[in-house]
């Protein structure tokens, strides 16, 4: 019998014990034992619950998981930051192996948890912290033994991607749109974590620091949301021949590194211009094995359940792999190297700020007050200091970057 | 000190010598083992070779790497299908675990050595055998475990997938792409096997056992290639806002299973439509985790050396999957159920054919001598059987499925 102490449950952790169930039979076949549920911290042990549970299973008091010598495994489903590292620790600690689908606790602290662990030889893996269901953490981890990344790009927010794919099938309005989202259950009620990239950021902190093997921080990475695009960049864009997606993307470069999350215009004959609605990708290069890509649900109950469920099964078949991932380069920010090629529309534009716009542009399209441009290649750290001399505010302009 | 038998010293096998080379360093790291090609099986030892090797390392008997008690892997990466049979049934009953890149191999023996596998406990594994570099077997195993899976389906084989890309990008015959891509590696000088399917053909046969949990064999897949498609095919594929791709799908279906290869013309939209020139894609539907895609080279020296050594890893690791990955659904073909709306083209068509044409088209095309025409939706046995009262040849018409 493998017991499980789960924290959280909510709609993950009903995931959790939902395939636990249906799956029983086939579990047991593969594993010779059985894995139960032992325990689940919840908030409130007397809530009406749609998931059936032994009623002594549920627990208020953290201690009653971790002072539980037959739980092995502790799944970390609560999705509260500080909570979460303190459960985190403290089962790493009292000897326990850790799952968590907590990309903000991952992110935050990433190195410390992940020497933790290795130093206990225990496991600690996150699979459905980047890219809800689709396996992709434990597939570039196995990448790196035999390869040199050098870059890895993704759409990695369900709920932007949800909101650019309508806006750009429905010639909709960007607060239509969220609105939609929101009663749907693709956006959140306070839609800013994913809307303004944080969420994005987190999880390139994680991709980026496994894969170029060396810290990158939150910090580390420049980013910027999707929510000052209006239907006018929208028609500008499918103009184009193209459509728009939050692309965040590291890449090796020099004796360091550059990272960024934000709006990206991609030809509609890019592979990413059919990653749709609340699908994700992760996208990796590696010097043996090439380019790489993994497409698949970015959340949802099941989904994200059954890529928890497949780091439990590895722990339970000892089939992870051990020690610690990261890697020690001491890695330099490049980030104001970056450059490329931009679309850039202002709101409410003067005079000025048209003249100044048509001093970088390479194409012209629309002038007036919402004049949109599209420059030639720029770095966008001099690009940023034109916009910032401007004088505007963040919701007045909407600026991508362009790839084929 | 790990030591294996490399079985074959062509494109594949120098890529694992090269890899095994240039990661020597961080496999030991990981490993804890230096990994080392002990002997290897050549059917010329004295030929002269890019790929350094110490000369004893080289044998043309393949009892030498049989009776070598320090080879615990053997790697086989001749491509000859009856000496690969030979060769890895006498390794798993020596003890040795296989590792193979061959298709054929795994396609027609797929039951008897995975059944020999398990019976000794040791691994018989063949990542490389589908969607070359891209790891795709391993997630499929992993998701089996807690997903029934419905469906799989891809793009299985790069030379079909290049020429057919090259004929829509730039409007060229067939022919002549082919000639093209013969010149540039990505055809072979007889390029039956895979512009007939016959490949695809069997990765589905690989794929389709594995993901239905029961025997599928080529026999039981439907099969056309893409020979006989034609420019004007073309023109009229980009017409309907489309591309055409060679592509492999099974379903679940009942108390059994569909499964074909067919040329397929996928809207633009369309995932599948993205994938282009020697790239393939590989995607499942699980109860669970949804709708997984995978994406990367489909062939290539190094990306196919670096799916082998992914699976020597695992192995050195201990961290392969045990047991046989084969399920005992006994499953009915249920192929004569298969329908949809197809595109069809007739060359050199008389007047007769034209008037069975419109009866079942839902819009023509192109009228005259080389009628094209869209079918209503229509069970493909019924369409075959009219194709067939025609009486022309196969390479007189072209049949591609169309999907949206």
């Amino acid at each position: 019998m493998i017991n499980i102490g789960l924290l959280g449950l909510g709609t993950v952790g009903s995931g959790v014990v939902e395939i636990l169930k249906n799956r029983k039979d086939e579990l047991k076949n593969i594993t010779g034992q059985e894995i139960k549920v032992k325990k689940v911290l919840v908030k409130n042990i007397n809530k009406e619950r749609q998931v059936k549970l032994e009623k002594e299973a549920l627990t208020d008091d953290f201690e009653q998981v971790l002072s539980d010598e037959e739980i092995s495994i502790v799944v970390e489903v609560t999705g509260d930051l500080e909570l979460s590292y303190k459960y985190i620790t403290e089962s790493l600690k009292s000897g326990k192996h850790v799952v968590t689908a907590n990309k903000a606790v991952v992110s935050k602290y990433f190195e410390e948890l992940s020497s933790l662990a290795a130093e206990k030889n225990l496991a600690f893996i996150y699979e459905a912290s980047v890219g809800g269901g689709i396996p992709v953490l434990k597939p570039l981890r196995e990448q790196l033994s035999l390869n040199e990344i050098s870059e890895v790009q993704g759409i990695l927010n369900g709920t932007c991607n949800y909101i650019l794919t309508r806006m750009v099938n429905e010639g909709k309005g960007y607060d239509e749109i969220l609105k939609i989202a929101q009663e749907l259950g693709y956006a959140e009620a306070d839609p800013t974590a994913d809307v303004e990239g944080y969420d994005t950021q987190r999880k390139l902190r994680i991709l980026a620091t496994l894969s170029l093997q060396g810290k990158i921080t939150e910090e580390d990475i420049l980013l910027d949301g999707i929510s000052s695009i209006t239907s006018l960049d929208i028609d500008h864009i499918k103009n184009m021949d193209a459509t728009v997606k939050l692309i965040a993307e590291a890449s090796a470069y020099e004796d360091g590194f550059t990272a960024v999350v934000q709006p990206t215009i991609v030809k509609n004959s890019n592979y990413f211009a059919n990653v749709n609605m609340a699908f994700n990708s992760v996208a990796f290069k590696g010097d043996n094995v090439g380019e790489l890509k993994f497409y698949g649900p970015g959340a949802g109950k099941l989904p994200t359940a059954n890529a928890v469920l497949s780091d439990v099964l590895d722990i339970v078949l000892d089939i992870y792999r051990k020690g610690n991932p990261l890697g020690e380069k001491v890695l330099k920010n490049y980030n104001e190297k970056i450059r490329g090629n931009y679309y850039l529309r202002i709101s409410n534009a003067n005079e000025e700020i048209v003249h100044s716009l048509r001093a970088i542009a390479n194409n012209v399209l629309s002038l007036g007050s919402q004049p949109a441009i599209l420059t030639d290649e720029i770095e966008l750290s001099k690009l940023m200091e034109i916009i910032t001399s401007f004088n505007i505010e963040k919701k007045d302009y909407f600026l991508a970057r362009i790839i084929s």
